[in-house]
C-alpha cells in the first residue's frame, strides 16, 4: 500500500521545492486542495498553528490587544476609499456573484477597510483610545498562481492586529514593539533568526506610512517575509472619517497601525529545520515533544507497557505519547516519528527494564543515548532546551554566512547569483529598485536595517547619493 | 455624549427582540455590519467564544478528535454529489464570480463535501479509522433575511466535527456521546438546560440518516436549536467514494458523523440570563469574573489603590480586573459593569479599609454584602459557584414550567399560543408535520425525546397511529 512508503524520496540538497512539498505532505502538515491555490491544513500542521496562537495570544494580552471578529465580505466602496490600498489589492480580490444593482462584495484580503468603518463608529473621545484589536481569521488573495503549501496560497490563516492611537509617537512606538515581539517569537519559539527593519517605498504596504518587516533566509537562498507591522499614518482615518475629541476638547484624527503573521510561519519552520528523513521541529513548537515506543514481545508485553505508562506519567509535564500499536513494527514507527518531526524518541524494551534504563534518540542529530531511568526527567528537561537552542544556533550560522556586504554592481549580481542576502548602498527610489529587480534576476529589497550610521557613498545601481544601506535578495 | 447613556432603554417583559438587541450591542458583545445579514463580534463577545472553545477543545482532546482547516471555497460539483444535501443547501450558497467555463465555487455553508473529498484520499485501511477531525471556522448561509445578532446571521463562527468509523454501531454511539457532551456544556458552562432527542424526518439535516438535537427555551417562548449531531450513514461515503480495506481484507464503506455548535450559543446565554440592567453571565463563562472598583478620594487614593492591588493578588486564581480610571465616577462604573455582565463587583473605599472589609455585589440578584477581608477568598469561591448554580436552577424552572403534555389538537394550539413547548403524540410523517406547522402558527417539531415507552394512541393532528411523542414549539 502507498501509505507504507514513509520516507522522503527527494534530497534537500538536490531539489528543495520538491523535497519541501514531500516533507509537508508526508509529515501530515498539509495537502493540496482540488481548487488551484488552496490547501488543507492537516491536524499536525494545525496543531503547530495552535502553538503559535497560544504563544502570541499571551503577547496580545500583555499588550492589552483584544481579539474580535469582523465580516468575511467587504463592500467595494470601502476598498475604494483609500486609493493606494485599492490599487494594491484590486488584482487579488475574489468577488461574490450578486444581483444587478447590488454593491459588489469581496472576500477580505485583509481587514483594514471593514474594521476602520467600525472604528469610525466606536471612537469618539480620547477615552476610547488606544483601541487595540486583533483577529485570527482566514483571508483570500486570488492572484496566487502556483500553490506552495503554507508559503503561498490563495487562502491562508493569520492574525491581523489593528490599533488606533492619539499620537503618531504612540503609534510608531507600538508598531515597533510588535515587530520586536514577532522577532522574539521567531527566535524563541520557531528557532528562526531574522533580519529586520523598514521596507523601502517600493515594498511597503499599500496605504501605509511606514512598513516594518522580518525576513528569514530559506535554505534555497531566498528570503521569506515572516511578518509585517505597519504605521498606517492618518490616511485610513481620514478616508474612514475616524475622529476623536482630545483632552484639549478639540477634534483630532487618530493614528492607525496594523500588523500580521500567518500560517506561512509553519512553512518557514519546516523548510529551515527539516532534513532528508522528514520534518524537524523545535521542541517548544512541537505538538508532540516525546514519543515512547515500547518494544513489544509477547512474553514481556505487559511489563513493558506498564513501564511505558510509568515513564509517560514521570514526564507528564511534556507533551508525550505512547505508540503501542501492535499492527506496526518498531522500525516502522521509528521512521514514522522521524518523518513527523517528534523531537525525542524513547525506546523501551525488556532488557532496558532489567537494566533500569531507556534509550533516547534526538530527532535533530539522530544521536542515541542510554539513560538510567532515575536520571530521565532531568535529562529530558535539559535535552529539549538543548535541541531548541541548537536549531537556532545552526540557523543563525546559515543566516550570518549568507549575508554579504557588496560595494559595486558586479559584487551585487555575484552575491544574488550565489544565493546571498546582499547589503548595499541604495538611493531609495521606486524607479531604481525596479531597475535592480529587472537586472538582478528578480532580487528585491528585503529591508532597511535599523541603527545605521550615516551612509557614505553612492547607490549601488544608479550612482546617485545613497540614502541608506539595504538588504536585497530573491524572495518567496 | 451618546456613550454616556449606558442603560437598556427597553424592558425584557415589554419587547424581547428589541431588549435583546440593546443588551448585545450595549454590553459590547456584537454590532450590526453595514452588509445585510452580517455582524461584528466585539471583544467581549469574542472572549465568550474563546471560553467555549477552551472548554470544548478539552472535550475534543478527550475524544481524540483533531483540529484541522479545510478550504473556504467548495466546487459546485462536490455539492451535487449528495442530492439531499445539494437541495438543502442550494438556496443558501454564495458563489464567487469566475471566468466563463470555470467551475463555480461557493463559500462553505458547512464542510461535509470538501472534507469527505479528502477523506476519500486519506482513508485506505481499517488502520486509518476512526478518522476524527474538527474545524473551528466561519461559514456563510446566504438565505438569512434579517439579522438577529448571534442567533441568525449570514456568516457565523462554529465548530464542525467530522468522523469516519468502521461500523454503524461506533458511528451512532459517538454521535450520541457528542450530543451528551453538548448537553453537559450547555448546563455546566452556559447554565442553560435543554431538551434533547432525535429530529423528525422533516427537520433532519440534508443527507443525514439520524439527526440529534439540543433545544433550549428562550424567554419569548421560542425554542433555540443549540447544536446538532448527525449520524450521516453511508450516503456521503458512497458518493465521495470513501472505502477501506477491513480486518477481513475486504472492501467496506465507512460510516460518517458530523456535529456542530456555533456562536449562536452566545446569543442563547445573553437572552436566557440577562435582565433590564443588561447582560448577566454565568461565572464559568464570564471573561471577567470579578471587577474591583476602588472608591477614590484624593486623600486616601494611594491607600485604596494599594488595597485594591492586594485584593486582586489575593484573588488571582479568578479572572479579575481593577477599574481605577479617574475620568469616570464610581456610580457610572457600577452601571457599566452591570451592563457588561461581570458576575461580582467588589467595592472598596477608605472606610472599608479601616474596618478590614469590602463590599461585594452579585450581578444576578443585586444582593450587596459586607465581607471581612480575611474571609474574602472563601466567600468569592463559594459565591461564584452559587451564582453559576442559581442561574441554571432558574432557567431549569422556566423550562420545566413551559413544557406541557397535550392530548388533543385544541390543547396543542392553546399551548403554542401560550408559548409552551408541547409534548404530543405524532405519526412522524413529513406531510403531517407540514400541516401542523401551517395550522399552528409556524410551530415545528423540536425533537423526539429518548427512552420513550411504547406510544399509545393516535397522532395529535392526523389521527393515524402515533409513532412516538414529540416536542413541538415555535423556534428561532
Amino acid at each position: 500500500m502507498k501509505e507504507e512508503k514513509l520516507g522522503i524520496t527527494v534530497k534537500k540538497e538536490d531539489d528543495i521545492p520538491e523535497w519541501y512539498s514531500e516533507v509537508i505532505q508526508k509529515a501530515g502538515l498539509a495537502d493540496y486542495a482540488p481548487i488551484k491555490g488552496f490547501m488543507v491544513i492537516k491536524p499536525r500542521g494545525y496543531a503547530i498553528w495552535e502553538k503559535i496562537q497560544e504563544y502570541f495570544n499571551k503577547i496580545l494580552k500583555k499588550l492589552n490587544v483584544k481579539n474580535a471578529y469582523f465580516p468575511l465580505l467587504i463592500p467595494e466602496s470601502f476598498f475604494k476609499r483609500e486609493a493606494e490600498h485599492a490599487e494594491g489589492f484590486s488584482p487579488e480580490l475574489a468577488w461574490i456573484e450578486r444581483e444587478k444593482g447590488e454593491e459588489r462584495l469581496a472576500i477580505r484580503p485583509t481587514s483594514e477597510t471593514i474594521m476602520y468603518e467600525f472604528y469610525s463608529r466606536w471612537i469618539r473621545s480620547w477615552r476610547d483610545l488606544p483601541l487595540k484589536m486583533n483577529q485570527w481569521n482566514n483571508v483570500l488573495r486570488w492572484e496566487v498562481k502556483q500553490t506552495k503549501l503554507f508559503l503561498r496560497s490563495r487562502e491562508f490563516l493569520w492574525q491581523e492586529g489593528h490599533c488606533a492611537y492619539e499620537t503618531e509617537e504612540m503609534c510608531e512606538k507600538e508598531a515597533l514593539i510588535i515587530l520586536e515581539e514577532y522577532k522574539k517569537m521567531c527566535e524563541d519559539l520557531l528557532a528562526i533568526p531574522v533580519i529586520y527593519g523598514k521596507k523601502t517605498e517600493k515594498e511597503k504596504f499599500p496605504g501605509a506610512k511606514n512598513t516594518y518587516t522580518l525576513e528569514a533566509l530559506m535554505p534555497d537562498g531566498k528570503a521569506l517575509q515572516m511578518g509585517t507591522s505597519h504605521n498606517l499614518g492618518q490616511g485610513f482615518s481620514k478616508v474612514f472619517n475616524i475622529k476623536f475629541i482630545g483632552k484639549d476638547e478639540k477634534e483630532h484624527v487618530p493614528w492607525l497601525s496594523s500588523w500580521g503573521v500567518s500560517t506561512r510561519l509553519i512553512g518557514a519552520v519546516a523548510m529551515t529545520h527539516s532534513d532528508n528523513k522528514g520534518l524537524v521541529l523545535p521542541p517548544r513548537l512541537a505538538p508532540t515533544q516525546i514519543v515512547i515506543i515500547p518494544i513489544i514481545f509477547e512474553k514481556s508485553k505487559k511489563e513493558v507497557l506498564k513501564k511505558a505508562d510509568e515513564i509517560k506519567e514521570l514526564l507528564k509535564d511534556y507533551s508525550i505519547e505512547i505508540d503501542d500499536r501492535e499492527e506496526y513494527s518498531s522500525g516502522w514507527k521509528y521512521n514514522e516519528y522521524e518523518l513527523n518531526g517528534v523531537p525525542i524518541r524513547i525506546e523501551i524494551g525488556p532488557k532496558d527494564i532489567e537494566n533500569n534504563q531507556v534509550i533516547i534518540v534526538r530527532r535533530d542529530t539522530n544521536v542515541k543515548k542510554v539513560i538510567k531511568t532515575n536520571q530521565l526527567k532531568e535529562t529530558i528537561n535539559a535535552l529539549l532546551e538543548t535541541i531548541q537552542g541548537s536549531l537556532l544556533t545552526k540557523a543563525k550560522k546559515q543566516l550570518n554566512d549568507s549575508i554579504k556586504e557588496v560595494l559595486n554592481w558586479e559584487e551585487f549580481i555575484e552575491g544574488i547569483k550565489n544565493k546571498k542576502i546582499v547589503l548595499a548602498n541604495f538611493c531609495g527610489t521606486i524607479e531604481c529598485e525596479g531597475i535592480i529587480k529587472d537586472e538582478a534576476g528578480g532580487a528585491s529589497s528585503r529591508c532597511i536595517p535599523f541603527n545605521q550610521k550615516a551612509t557614505k557613498g553612492n547607490c549601488i545601481k544608479c550612482d546617485k547619493k545613497a540614502k541608506y544601506k539595504v538588504y536585497f535578495s530573491k524572495s518567496y
